[in-house]
């Protein structure tokens, strides 16, 4: 029976988190240690690397995900310790998973088989505190606003329109709608609250956006914290919040350093949701991985149509990052699923379904090279896939002029991807990216929003109610016209239907509402159902875990 | 002009975080350093010192706080450098500060002058995770019970009697009462709630008396969380949560080791409320400091009718601590307040006055001595007392058969704790000590109230309605009779009158409520309003708290 991912993760020889860091020639003294295994690399020290030149940026995406399991951030592990295999000073970077959804369904976010990072229990659970300090600092925000109320309200702050809710890292419905301030005068002004997972916070955007902490400072005085009775915006800095959450986000801000299984060097910092933000590690993390070493390997939420669209046209566009290659990681599963196999039916040879589904995988490699941005497809194996279901993926890829590797890091390490590093170094070196965002500042919101649903989703154009067009006009009437879009719809589909899976094409997406993340400086265009708060099931992955007798970790996967 | 408390920190030397436990001959393998300066000391070195020899056991107490500020910190601080620059291996054991009231009026809480433990800045805000592990853990215990309601509520919980709030370590009074689950079906049941501060959760208290990870696992399990319909307590373990709740508490539950200015040793471990709990620094880092060092000076909150009677007959009882001295810190300034002088006549020598106060001073000296424990009296030295006004105290004291000792160390360091040292070290080893709590365990619920009431704060009885009566009976039928009481009661009088100053006699001592910690293992007597979510004031200290252009934090003081 094959060994569980926590079971692999306790075999590891995990070496000092200096030794880590000396492969990136990072000093030991500009590691800020948490235990012996995790390190925040120091300010002082990364900003004296500015000088140097960046190495390459590969992104790991994946098809639309299905229930059958990609395994992007696997791939993104494996690619890694593949390319330090093959003697490429690689480093990789990951989002922060969030330690709400670990005691629900999901389980832990650090890759699994042999492609995970460690120590696995403490990235999944508090790590360096990153999210602890996010979380205080979204919620001391949410406490000066009820407190301007309360002591006389100086600003006219319209306690029906506060649009900053509070946030905590669980998955707790019980909290999505409350009302606060309830119990008499001493306790404020009753108005309708609630809160999101910490993942949704806008601190969260903008702390994975920002460049520096001056840079974090400024865009947390942007946020916009509620309006007035005549709709006038009333921002965090009209608060005099800024400073305050910026002393609480200052050692987070520094990115946080672990490692491989295979004890390469890999970075781990942020983690915005992938709809209502832009799912992609931070910032500060990916370009100081940039500067430290030869080739990067990052990945971005959900599939391509969201993660990777998002991370050109939000992250590299307002960081100035050129992606180098893109890997898109499918599954022969996955791609029976998107082929109309229900879920039992996968581990059953269908190689007609995989070329069905296979059209997910095409519209994906396309929409990718309309940045300017070469592709490779890594086929993430599974035991099940047979030769022929494997043969008819990298038909499908070869139709599309790129080429698709199977990779096997999952079973065995980076033994399972020496062919796919070596294609992707070649790839990443052959000079023939031409990265372009997909449309420009100046566009206007409505033509930005109908050019990625149109050019990436296939839909025939968008539409919307008065009420949402008006909410253009407003926002670029507002000044926020020049912003980028983040779109917030379901992650199954290129369409808004979870269920409508492959390539649709032709449909309409309706766009339901925008909203304004002015520090993280783009505008959501929500297109469906957007849960900020999960729920917990019916059977808590929490009442499984535990504590043994020695001390460790029982239950956490 | 005197300098800031934060500009003496940072003129401070701090020494590598290994070199403060090599002290107290830890290896430097056995601590988890977080950063240069902060280390949690790993259970498996703990683990073998359980056959060492205790240290010495002082606890430095005050009087009835006032608005004049005593500086009990800043003496445990300044006792602890003292005793190590006449040769004595101390390591000094506080509570760790809360991170909300920081943003709010209170200032940080790592002592003053030339009196501190550092890094300030890190021990004020999130220092090593551990409140934001304390409050994650409560938290997810809320979500359990809610979802357990929302899943079908199997275990019969009464919605209307949920008995655990949620937490967050803020000063945010719109949380303090909440409806939650609004929203419809997809949110839950609605119901009444509300949020404490992270401090005053059953958690910290729990926390902070747990011995090891099994005892605190067991402890969690024990907590009430609600009621059926007919009164039937619902515990967490029925949700099993416990498991999941000690995951997320272990690595907090090793001990915190930073350095004093004077770069010895300090051990900063957990920091209950001490109102509703016990007010004192966690039972592990206080035992493993005995381990470790020959003396050990540690603290209790607020004044010694609520700290020092809680340390001896909760914490000492409960973890089989004998204490060998305690200290009584007192101020000419404090004592003119209990003399009757208003706050800006407190800089004006007045004898009479301080005579007056002095009854104050005496009735704590009366009370420590009911324990079996040796007292001294230090007079925390302000530059505007007189030396008639500092005779007086003294004279106060020796009518109580004990001295008292003038210390400078707010402006002198340990040179001006030298004198006070040597006369503690003789206390301390006097072998005079015969430390028994104030009450058996198995004395009623209700003659413990009492026996507190008459014994120490000079009432003539205790007094309470029926309903309160009657939850005494169900506590003891319930069979938790044999439980210690946790006072909580205004901090400022030996009376449940904030305003009666002195040494008040033959009030009687209402008893409003009774509130079991059964996980804690105290029952709470609450014989006044006590506040468990503050609120922020008028001008928030947020608002002067930033980042300055090198990055350094700038208003927290």
């Amino acid at each position: 029976m094959a060994k569980s991912d926590i079971e692999i993760a306790r075999e590891a020889t995990l070496q000092p988190i200096a030794e880590i860091g000396a492969k990136l020639d990072i000093p030991a003294d500009s590691l800020l240690a948490y235990g012996p295994h995790k390190a925040k690399v120091s300010f002082d020290f990364l900003k004296t690397l500015q000088d140097r030149p960046d190495g390459k940026l590969i992104l790991v995406t994946a098809i639309n995900p299905t229930p059958a399991g990609e395994g992007k951030t696997t791939t993104t592990v494996g690619l890694g310790d593949g390319l330090n295999r093959i003697g490429k000073k690689t480093a990789i970077c990951l989002r922060e998973p969030s330690l709400g959804p670990c005691f629900g369904m999901k389980g832990g976010a650090a890759g699994g088989g042999y492609a995970q990072v460690v120590p696995m229990e403490d990235i999944n659970l508090h790590f360096t505190g990153d999210f602890h300090a996010i979380g205080i600092a979204h919620n001391l925000l949410s406490a000066l606003i009820d407190n301007h109320i309360y002591w006389g309200n100086a600003l006219g702050i319209d306690q029906r329109r506060v649009a900053w809710r509070r946030v905590v890292d669980m998955n707790d419905r019980a909290l999505r709608q409350i009302t606060s301030s309830l119990g008499g005068a001493a306790n404020g002004f009753p108005r309708e609250d609630g809160f999101d997972i910490v993942v949704a916070s806008e601190v969260m955007a903008i702390f994975c956006l920002a460049t520096d902490l001056e840079d974090l400072t400024e865009r947390l005085g942007k946020v916009v914290v509620a309006y007035t009775r005549d709709k006038r915006p009333i921002l965090a800095q009209d608060l005099e919040a800024p400073g305050a959450m910026a002393v609480l986000l200052r050692d987070a801000l520094a990115p946080n350093l672990v490692q491989t299984l295979e004890n390469n060097p890999a970075f781990i910092h942020g983690g915005p949701f992938a709809n209502i933000a832009h799912g992609c590690n931070s910032v500060i993390a990916t370009k100081s991985a940039l500067k430290l070493a030869d080739y990067v390997v990052t990945e971005a939420g959900f599939g391509a149509d969201l993660g990777a669209e998002k991370f050109f046209d939000i992250k590299c566009r307002k960081a100035g990052l050129k992606p180098d290659a893109a890997v898109i990681v499918a599954t022969v599963r996955a791609l029976k699923s998107h082929g109309g196999v229900a879920k039992d039916g996968l581990g059953t040879p269908d190689v007609e379904a995989v070329r069905a589904g296979a059209v997910n995988l095409q519209r994906h490699i396309a929409n990718v090279k309309k940045f300017g941005v070469p592709a490779i497809v890594s086929i993430n194996h599974f035991v099940t896939d047979s030769d022929a279901e494997v043969a008819a993926v990298k038909a499908a890829a070869e139709e599309m002029g790129v080429e698709a590797v199977l990779a096997t890091h999952w079973a065995e390490g980076s033994a399972g991807t020496e062919d796919l590093a070596h294609k992707v170094v070649a790839l990443a070196d052959s000079g023939t990216a031409q990265f372009a965002p997909l449309y420009p500042d100046d566009l206007p919101l409505w033509d930005k929003v109908r050019t990625i649903a149109t050019e990436l989703y296939g839909a025939a154009d968008i539409q919307a109610d008065q009420k949402v067009r008006n909410q253009f006009k407003d926002l670029e009437a507002a000044g926020f016209g020049h912003l980028p879009i983040c779109m917030a719809k379901t992650q199954y589909s290129f369409s808004t239907d979870p269920a409508l899976k492959g390539a649709p094409s032709g449909h309409a997406v309706t766009v339901r509402e925008l909203r304004l993340a002015a520090g993280a400086e783009f505008v959501v265009a929500i297109c469906g159902d957007i849960m900020t708060m999960p729920g917990l099931p019916r059977r808590p992955a929490a009442v499984d875990i535990g504590l043994d007798a020695d001390g460790r970790i029982d239950g956490l996967f």
